[in-house]
Parts: C-alpha cells; sequence; structure tokens
C-alpha cells in the first residue's frame, strides 16, 4: 500500500519492551496463522451456527474438530472483505480495507482490472483510484514484526498480497524468511503435481502462465496435490525453525479451496452422493484438514504447540455466484450468497483460535470479530510490540480469548466499492458495519440501505430498514463517520461525478 | 559377505583406464538400477510372454510400457534367488549367492532365522554356515566403485543388503554417498505416513519396531504413500546431483511390492472387479509405475536422460504361497508357484532396459539373463573399470543389450539351501541351473531331480528328468561342477552329516 514507512517504527521497536503483555496473558512462543482461501462459514464439519447443519454434516475435517475441541469457535468470525487480496492484505498490516484502499484483488502493477457496475438509469460505477499493488516493502507487515523480532518467518501456499511488478508480489519482500509457492497470482494453474501445479500442464499444452505455482520442482510430475505439497514443504521448515531454535511466524495458505475445482481423487470415495464437482470441492475441504492434521502432529512433535497461538479462518465466503455444483448462491446455508458478496454468505467465514493456557478448551463466542484482529492480537500474544503509528483498525482479541468481555471502540466495517464481475444476491459495490447484532449495508450502485439483524437473522431475509428507522438513521450516520475516518475512497460514475453517498441515500429514503 | 578386499583394488582402479569400452558402446553418463520388490513377471502392463496375459491387462503400468517401448525387453530376465537379499546382493557384488554365500534373507548379525525342512524320513535339512550379515564395508560393491570414480551414488527406497549390527545395514558403509530410507530389513512397518512408516504407527500402538522406516521424517503425519515419499526424495536428490553436475548411480528400490500388502487408496477404484487384498496389490504395483515416470520425467527435465544406461527388473518373483487374495500359488500365471520357489514363479521377473543409442527401441530378447549381470554391464557401459579380482558371475551384457549374440561361459546358477518356511511348489532347499532352453532342479531335501524346457514349458508342468537321462545327466554333472566351481555350501542334517548331493542323487535316480 506504500503508505507506512517502516523505518521510523523499527526505531520505535528496538527500544520497546519486548514483552507488551506479560503479567495479563501467557506469552505465545509461536504464532501460526491457518488461512484457507474462499472456505465457507459452512465447509467444515465443526458448527459455526447454533445447529449443526447439512453443510457441516458433509464435510469431513476431523482435525478442525479437535481444533475446536481444544479451543475457541468464533461462530461470528468475519473476513475484512468478501474477496482474497482485501483480507490478506488488512491481516498483514492490521488496516481496513477502507483504510489501505486495497479494496479489490490485484495481479498487475498500476493496472486496474476492475468491472464497471452497471446501473437501472444505464450509466456505470467505477472504481475509485484504488490501491492497485497492495503492499510493499515499506510496509510494517506482521511477517515484517516478528521477523525483525528475531521469528523464523514462513510464508506457505498462497500469498497474493502484491501484485506482479511490485515489491510485494514476493513474500520475501514482506518480511517473510521463508517463502514457499508463493508470489502474486491468487490462484493455482492446477492442483496437480503431475500437472507441474501449471495451467498449461492441465491442459497438456506447453508454455508459461501467470498462475503456475512457483517453487514446488521437487513434486513436479508426481501424484500429489498441491495442498499436500505445501503442507509436506510447511512441515519441513517448522522442523528447520525448531531444530534452529527459531520462535516461529507462519502463515499457512493453501490455495484451496480456491478454484479451479480439482478433485484429490483419493478420497473422492467419501463422496458417493455429490455431484462431481461438489464431491471434489469436498475432497479440497478433506485435503485442507490433512495438511492442518499435519502441520498439528509436526509442531507436536517439535514440542511447539504448546506454546503456539494457532488461528484458524478463511479470507472470504465460499464461492457460490459460479463454478460450483448445483443451484447457485446458496453453498453457504443458511447464509445468504457467497464470494464476492456483501451478505453474510461472503465474508462470515469459520474462526477457530487454539492457545492453551489462554483459551478454555471447547469453548464457543458470539463475539463479532474480523481478520484484521489479528495483527495486533498476534503481536501482543507474542509480546512483541506493535509499531506506535495511528491508523490500525484491528483490536487486540487477548480480552474475548481469556473468556473476558471485548472492548471494541468502532463498528466492524467493510468496504468494497467494485463489482466482482458475476452476478448474485449482494454482489454490488458496497460498504457495510455491523454494530451489535445489526448489519446495515449500503449498495453504492443504486443507494439501498438495508439493515439485518444478522444475530436472529443470519440469512438476511427479513430487511428491518424501514422498520426500524431510527436505527438505519444512527447506522447510516456510523458508516458515514467510520468510511471517512478511515479514508474510504468513494466509486465514481463513468460519466464524470460520484453516486449518492451513504447519507443522501438516507435522506432519499427517509423523506 | 567380508571376503573381498577393497583397498587392492581402488588402487588398480586407479591406473585403470577411464573408458573400457570406448570405441565399441557409448558410454552412459549415467547408470540407474530400478528395482521393484517381489515383482512377478507378469505384473505389469508390459508383457514378458509369448502373448499378453491376464495379469498383463489387470495391472496399469503405462511408464513401464514406454520403457519397454523404448528400449529392449528381456523376457528370460532371472533373479538371482527367490528371495531378496541373495538377489540385491549379488547385483551389487557381481557374484552368484553361491559364491557370496549370502544365499538367503538377513536381519541380525550372526543370527541365524533360516527354518529346518522336514524330509519325509523325520529327520531335518538345516542352513550350511551361509553369511548372516549380507555385504559389508570391505566389498567392492557398485556403489563403492561407482563413487570411486566419482560418480554421485544414490540408494533409495528398500536396501537389505547387510544385517542389523553389521556395517553393511546402512547403505553408506557399502558406497553410496545418500541413502534415502534404507536399512537393514527388507519391508516396512507400514507404507502410510500417516503411520510415520511403523507398524506401530498401522496398529495404532507406541514404541519402535524393528521395521520402522528410516528417515522421510518429512513424510510424517502426511496422507502419502511409502513409495510416493521415497519418489519425491528421490528426485530431489536426483536434481540435487545434476545441479552437481555429477554422474549418477542411482539405486532405487522401492519397498513396494512387499508385503504388508496396503492399498494406495487413490488408485483403488481402477480395481472394482478385484478382491480387496489384491486390488490393493493392483494399487502398488500402480503406484511403484508412477514413482518410475516421476524418475524418467526428472531425469529428463534435468537432461540426463538421453545418457542414461536405465535397468527395470524385480528380486524375486511375485507372492503367491500366503498372504495374496484368491487361490494360492497362481500369482503368476503362466509361471508355477512364485517368490521362495525354485520354479520359475520365484526367480523369473521383468526385466527391461533402457539405453539410447546402444538399445533399439521396442526390441525384445529370450536371451536369459540374471540379476547379476547388472554388476558388469552397469560398470562397462558407464566406462568404469572393474575391480581385476576373480570370482565373479556375471556377464557384461552390452552385446546383447547392441542387439549382438551374447557369450556367456557359465550357465544360470541358482542355490538356494534354505527353506523359505511357507509351503508351495517347489519351495523347498534347492539348486538349480538353466542352460539354453533346459533347466534342472535339484531339491536337497529329498534329492529330487527335475528337468523342464522352460522355453516351450514355462509353466514346468512336463517334468523331462527320465525322458530325457543323458541330458539329465550331463546338466547335473554341471550343476555340480558349477557349486564346487563357485565353493557353494551344502546344506546339512540336523543330525549330522550331510544330504545327498546332486550326483549321489543322480546316481541313484538313473540306477
Amino acid at each position: 500500500m506504500h503508505r507506512f514507512f517502516l523505518l521510523p517504527l523499527l526505531a520505535l521497536l528496538l527500544i520497546a519492551p519486548a514483552f507488551a503483555q506479560s503479567g495479563e496473558t501467557p506469552r505465545a512462543r509461536h504464532v501460526v496463522l491457518f488461512l484457507v482461501d474462499d472456505l465457507g462459514w459452512q465447509d467444515i464439519s465443526v458448527p459455526h451456527h447454533t445447529e449443526i447443519t447439512p453443510f457441516n454434516k458433509r464435510y469431513r475435517t476431523p482435525h478442525a474438530e479437535r481444533l475446536a475441541r481444544e479451543g475457541l469457535v468464533l461462530r461470528h468470525g468475519y473476513a475484512s472483505a468478501p474477496v482474497c487480496t482485501p483480507t490478506r492484505t488488512s491481516i498483514h498490516s492490521g488496516r481496513s480495507p477502507a483504510r489501505t484502499h486495497i479494496t479489490y484483488w490485484t495481479l498487475y502493477a498500476d493496472r486496474d482490472q476492475t468491472r464497471p457496475w452497471k446501473r437501472g438509469d444505464g450509466s456505470s460505477l467505477i472504481a475509485p483510484a484504488w490501491d492497485l499493488n497492495g503492499l510493499g516493502q515499506e510496509d510494517a507487515t506482521l511477517a515484517r514484526i516478528f521477523s525483525d523480532a528475531g521469528f523464523r518467518t514462513i510464508h506457505a501456499g498462497k500469498a497474493h498480497l502484491g501484485a506482479i511488478g511490485s515489491s510485494g508480489e514476493d513474500p520475501l519482500n514482506l518480511g517473510f524468511d521463508v517463502n514457499i509457492a508463493g508470489h502474486a497470482p491468487g490462484g493455482p494453474g492446477s492442483y496437480y503435481g503431475l500437472h507441474g501445479f501449471r495451467s498449461n500442464g492441465r491442459q497438456g499444452k506447453p508454455g508459461k502462465s501467470v498462475w503456475d505455482v512457483p517453487g514446488l520442482k521437487a513434486y513436479h510430475h508426481h501424484d500429489v496435490y498441491l495442498t499436500e505439497a505445501i503442507a509436506m514443504e510447511t512441515c519441513r521448515a517448522v522442523r528447520e525453525a525448531a531444530r534452529d531454535n527459531k520462535r516461529l511466524f507462519l502463515s499457512f495458505a493453501p490455495y484451496a479451496v480456491h478454484a479451479p475445482i480439482m478433485a484429490n481423487k483419493k478420497y473422492l470415495q467419501h463422496y458417493p452422493d455429490l455431484d462431481s464437482k461438489e464431491a471434489a470441492y469436498a475432497t479440497m475441504v478433506e485435503t485442507v484438514d490433512h495438511a492442518l492434521g499435519a502441520l498439528l502432529a509436526t509442531l507436536l512433535d517439535e514440542g511447539m504447540l504448546k506454546d503456539t497461538l494457532f488461528v484458524y479462518t478463511s479470507d472470504n465466503g465460499g464461492l457460490s455466484a459460479h463454478g460450483r455444483g448445483g443451484e447457485r448462491h446458496i453453498h453457504n446455508a443458511p447464509l445468504r450468497s457467497g464470494k464476492g458478496s456483501a451478505y453474510e454468505g461472503g465474508v462470515r467465514v469459520p474462526w477457530i483460535i487454539r492457545w492453551p493456557g489462554v483459551v478454555q478448551q471447547g469453548t464457543v463466542s458470539d463475539e463479532p470479530v474480523i481478520s484484521h484482529d489479528l495483527y495486533p492480537t498476534m503481536l501482543a500474544a507474542a509480546g512483541v510490540s506493535l509499531p506506535k503509528d495511528e491508523g490500525r483498525d484491528g483490536v487486540d482479541l487477548a480480552a474475548l480469548l481469556r473468556g473476558e468481555d471485548l472492548r471494541r471502540e468502532h463498528p466492524l466495517l467493510w468496504h468494497m466499492p467494485h463489482f466482482w464481475g458475476v452476478n448474485g444476491p449482494g454482489i454490488q459495490p458496497y460498504s457495510a458495519l455491523r454494530q451489535g447484532n445489526l448489519k446495515l449495508l449500503f449498495f453504492q450502485g443504486d443507494g439501498r440501505i438495508e439493515l439485518y439483524d444478522v444475530f436472529v437473522d443470519p440469512g438476511e431475509a427479513q430487511d428491518l430498514a424501514t422498520e426500524r428507522p431510527a436505527e438505519t438513521r444512527r447506522l447510516a450516520q456510523l458508516l458515514a463517520a467510520e468510511l471517512q475516518r478511515r479514508g474510504a475512497q468513494s466509486p465514481r460514475l463513468n460519466g464524470g461525478g460520484q453516486p449518492l453517498g451513504v447519507l443522501a441515500a438516507l435522506a432519499k429514503m427517509q423523506r
């Protein structure tokens, strides 16, 4: 994002106390972020709803279940955005996308690939001058801070943090000491080692594609699944960190379960009743869970697990508007819609946190949390001081993890002034916030305001915006203030000018 | 075997010419031995019989088929013995088991675990004082000679060359620079990474077992098959050899398809019509073929394949007397019996040789060859001088590989004065030879002599011993002479004394 310079922060770090939180919470020696891609809220066998859902029963994730038994399930956990890059860069910067201006997914430096949103009157909404390049070497990323504090920092799998041609395309420029298969693009050419993890391998054609997964040459020509290769390589690196007696910051981010949906054939037999696409998807979920199991077992082998803060989550909701089997937009049921959408299906994701000695085993919380909370949470848990600059949006979840009340000054906020390019419920340029049980959505293209009580109505079926005008007004005003406070960029009309903002839309609605 | 001292040979090597064969045959820059374990003659889709058999149709080995298309199939190829260690040590020493006295499989140093063979009269045949320890650091093994000549020597998989507690238990003591998962025992505790490749992992119990596969820790806890792990690790080592610009001697020996027969589940779907044991076995065969494919592709990637002598074979016939699905003793049909037996099912194995520029593509030969021929063949092909001591039994197959006639002074000989411990046709202490199309067998326990024309009768159904007394006598005499020439040890009776030798048995038979 190229706006927050690191050098003065480093100087601060050097004189900052090593243990910010000692006394209150034991220090985590190691920190692991296990960030699955496009994994929907119901896409594991650990229930995040008040009941066990049919999707919970479909998927086989015993290791996630173990994590839940030994940790805390956050049933109202959110991704910072309904698409990949904004959530990922928020985690690694501690800032919401509204503030970073990394509001959409990146690919090539300085190249805007977003699509206009066609309005009813024939005009189009186009993106603001958002940050096309993502994070860069100047940014005080989690990995940079951990690395400077002496941790072995390992990235494995999908990075998608900076665009091709910018410094952030290589995780090694973002503070990681080790990079396993991560680069700018957000999807793999193929999940199969027999394809060399290349789309051209998949299609039997020669030539290089931007989607070729880098590295992992040792796995080419072998009948091994990408997630497995990344997991094996990661466990190798974890053992090396243990051998070198290093503290560990691991960002484990399998490309799965992102498209292309390709079966790990050895698990297909487990899903005889699903159509081939959904069966393939289920094997991808199961493979990720195997990777989780391998990682936990390796950390245990090496004596590290007992001192590890381990966070399991996803970067956005499950794919549902295209590319899946069966009817569209219901793959995250009981949530509405999926990836790319403003509705809960786009941003509500699995969240499980394991931290022995702090998190009580087998507990559940309905406190809303969001991806960029992980930045202060992880640094504080490890006893590493945060950079002292202003302008981070995440909050330290330590109190929540200890079972106490969490104080949060500002509401959860989403801001994606972009159209994801596929039609579906809530898949429009939007801003939204959640405070308490209420969620207010503002669709920038058509000026629509909606209000839901997502605690009692997680499916967002009952729009309360006209029924509860005072709360709608209060939250719309709060949204406007939060957007301004974070410096959020407004979308534009392609003919020039700007569409209605949330306050104007509110006035029109309530006049 | 501890009888052939290396030091004087080394001195000879230093002054020997570097290219023994230049002029006649191009030199192979790299040499690969791909030695499958317990793989029967019909256990791949490459026919070794005069017709395609039902077993050829059962198994899926496209990479072996490619090897056959690009090389020479030796349809009358033999293992040096019907069990593992004697064949393996013969390959690596160039001596027949009769000469090495490594006539049975080894496990613990100086501990004889062979079982007596009960005779009809109630007495028992017991083993001679055979070499219980296998090869040792003193021996001029293939790897030692290649290593001394500057090759990168890699062993991968099952070694089974020396007993626990002797120097030969570790391939690194036998001239290998790199050892991937090889040690003294001849089978793995488990084929599953999820079991840590340990039998105790398989049974869910803690503790160490002699069968635990060493190394490969990076693959523990992952859902990966042992053959795959060994193949991935091998390809990594091959790439390192290429990077270091080294000539390569690779001994690739997957533990598969040795017991325990455990399915690689991802291929089970290919064998819906087989019983579960045979389906599991077929997946093991298929997995080995994937390893072959990966290795060939990696050699190609690294520009090495065009200069590689590549030999594909097995250490003995397919398991059939126990542990398999369906009826016993017919898993190598049309051959008779299987592993442990004197009959063709015990020793006739797949043989394919690929050597660009020398071996004509897609050719077939019915010239009999035997495992220990590989020692002189490989050294000569690479232009590395053989040690000058006497007493090697293998012959250089170069002429045969060039499509010319092979001159062989002495007959193929087998000598296993041991009972394999499982009942089945021909599973008895025995000696045998093959000359031309005729094979004479002498069973030491009951003094039985049999004669077969294995060219027209590969199933050894028609015993010609009485029908052709002159040939029986000639070959029995030749067998006695060959055994004596090689210093073969006779079995003993447990009450003291020796059973009839082949000449006495012949006299009794023909009196």
